[in-house]
């Protein structure tokens, strides 16, 4: 099906190009070239290529990385934007909500769950969108512009599991490497597309400019610890969420072959 | 393609026993109809929804699981006996060598690597393939038998990685959760398919009987740390073979879809 849709295509352009009589290209609806363009499937060796690549982010097997391999930005686009990225968010999430289930909650208010913020609960799919999806170096001035719209839509699986777990009677806390001058849009932001009651929303102070965020995170869930909270469940899209000292009980990778942050 | 060669296997079965004049069945050559079956390709949802299981499993999401889910069988199967398995062992292995390869090396044997044994140097891949490849619940006794005719292969990405590591002057430890008794087949075994060398090899031994392998691990770790090695990487198929206290500066997570080690 592939070579043929190939063979297809390709046969059309030659078409179109051919300049004989009865037949202007110009005025083909200008949609089907694009159409053509973006339906030319994706090589085997490609997508065996990528999806190694893809698990090694995964697994945690890679160095930092700055981008995602040239190679694989229709990849990762394809993930992104059909089924895969959502099925793998609605697996994970199903995962998360099993394990909470057997939690034992001790009604002190002491029983909580941390999330991630960005590619956690809030998608910056459309600006990745525009920046190739990682194939650009991460940008951070045009990216804070993205975050000031306050137009993040929800990931849905992370909402479910979010109103289960404040259900359930577990206490919230998000925590990310957000700076603090960002917390009025990032409230704005989460409540109008569905997010309320959480327990505490932790960005990064002026006092923990330049930490890594495995240090960062770590020294908050320090704290949490420490003010006698226990940590069930955490979810995050990077790695550096969820390693480092005090950990979760349980942890939970989402997710993002689009940018790693250390 | 994948729709018209359902079709086509199908319309070749209904012929098959449509039992008209001229046509035998029975004198086809058997292999044919195996080969029908076994090539009818995976439908569309069961590879998202295997995938996204796979997943699960390599980012350390999922529960202590016991066996495979019953509707991957075939995908998992596919995906050790094609290109995906080797291809995501071989960007693994790439990974470890861009790395160790950075590494500098202080030249008084105590710069070392460690590796778990199954399914990271060798493969147990015949033995799966007869019980499901993880479909059947994990049977220690029939494993044994397999362990002690000592002819599993090499895993040829990792045999690379461990000449290269050797090459650079790393030393190699051996850590594995197979019992003491088997050392001697263990060493016959890993020998005869190519892997020489490494400082030493540790079992599990009769003190350490009923720990868990993160337990067994990291004390392990624990000891050539106060012995005064430096861990510089860790190469495992299971969790529990990289995480606990201490931890390698890099760790490794090869695939492993087929079984689960808490």
């Amino acid at each position: 099906m592939k070579t043929l849709y190939t063979l297809f295509s390709f046969l059309s352009l030659i078409y179109a190009s051919s300049g004989q009589e009865n037949f202007n290209p110009h005025t083909l609806p200008r949609p089907l070239i694009v159409d053509l363009y973006k339906k030319v499937p994706l090589s085997e060796d490609v997508v065996l290529h990528c999806t190694s690549w893809r698990f090694a982010v995964e697994a945690n097997n890679l160095s930092p990385w700055k981008t995602i391999p040239k190679e694989c930005k229709d990849y990762v686009d394809d993930y992104m934007n059909k089924k895969g990225y959502k099925s793998d968010l609605e697996r994970v999430s199903k995962e998360a909500i099993l394990y909470a289930s057997t939690v034992e909650l001790k009604g002190d208010g002491k029983d909580i769950w941390v999330f991630d913020v960005d590619e956690t609960l809030l998608s910056n799919l459309p600006y990745y969108a525009q920046h190739g999806y990682g194939l650009e170096i991460f940008d951070n001035v045009a990216f804070d512009e993205w975050v000031d719209k306050g137009t993040a839509e929800a990931i849905e699986s992370s909402l479910k599991l979010y109103d289960e777990l404040v259900k359930l009677g577990f206490k919230v806390f998000l925590l990310t490497g957000r700076s603090e001058r960002r917390r009025n849009i990032t409230v704005e932001n989460l409540t109008k597309i569905g997010f309320h009651d959480w327990e505490k929303l932790i960005l990064r102070g002026a006092e923990d400019q330049g930490k890594p965020a495995t240090q960062l995170k770590s020294e908050k869930r320090g704290q949490m610890v420490e003010e006698g909270y226990r940590i069930h469940g955490n979810s995050g899209d990077q790695w550096s969420d969820l390693l480092g000292s005090p950990v979760s009980v349980r942890s939970f990778k989402l997710p993002n072959p689009m940018y790693y942050i250390a």
